[in-house]
């Protein structure tokens, strides 16, 4: 694909989110079902719900791109969830477990956080006020996911792991 | 290998850093070769050697670990380096091939300080006070540069990319 100018960069970049979302959106469950932690599974279980309607925000994106919903491949977020499920398989036991998906589903947030951050300033730049909504609101999503991650890491589960 | 407890885990992000450490020393030197931006092309050079210090830093963590540095191949960080350097290769124009370098670079930082803030928290908890400084220091450097990198693109290389 060509890259030639900023919404060249920007399309491509939307694409690569509508890939690792819906990548996500398929190893959340897979998560959910391994934590030990209630509260862990818990919050894996609402991350699921949200990353549909991130999804759905960006699709929307594409139809003001005038565009089909497509991915591409992102080999970043392909790498990412391979390490996750590496720590999953090898973790064991549970709680040690649980402070490992922890650290995977950290690594996914700020994947997205800096993805979506990038986006929300490209789509700034070239004038798109509804697409800068909703990715904003992707991204304020993802920023609060890491939060609870960090919450429940700290207030507890690693404790547990040590 | 196994991954009985928090020590494991935190060995396994040691020398999965330590990876991603020298792939990302190895890569810098080229994006600054590509970099059309006076600017750009001096923060990618000054964080080389920034990253030749974390990795002198996680070299002392090793000793305090009494471990021979070795890295773990980081599926994670192959697949953020593999997308930038796609965007290096893609890039018709200067402007475009910059603004899309800043935004794979932004990957790498967002990945690192990720790491470094488990590997922080982590070190606290196994009580490694000599490790969470050092680690810490990583941690303030990445997101140094991460900031750094936000006000070339928004200062003005988005601008020119548009």
């Amino acid at each position: 694909m060509a890259m030639n100018n900023l919404n060249d960069l920007f399309v491509h970049f939307v694409r690569d989110m509508y890939f690792a979302e819906k990548q996500i959106l398929k190893t959340l469950p897979k998560m959910a079902k391994k934590a030990d932690s209630v509260d862990l599974r818990k919050a894996f279980e609402s991350h699921h719900s949200e990353t549909e309607q991130h999804i759905a925000n960006l699709e929307k994106v594409f139809k003001m791109l005038d565009l089909a919903p497509r991915g591409v491949t992102c080999e970043a977020i392909k790498g990412i969830l391979e390490e996750g499920s590496e720590i999953m398989e090898e973790a064991g036991d549970a709680d040690t477990r649980d402070a490992g998906m922890i650290a995977a589903a950290q690594a996914v947030e700020h994947y997205e956080i800096n993805r979506y951050g990038t986006m929300v300033a490209w789509a700034k730049r070239l004038g798109m006020k509804d697409a800068v909504k909703l990715l904003q609101a992707n991204l304020d999503q993802e920023y609060a996911a890491d939060d609870k991650l960090t919450k429940l890491a700290t207030g507890g589960l690693n404790q547990q792991a040590a």
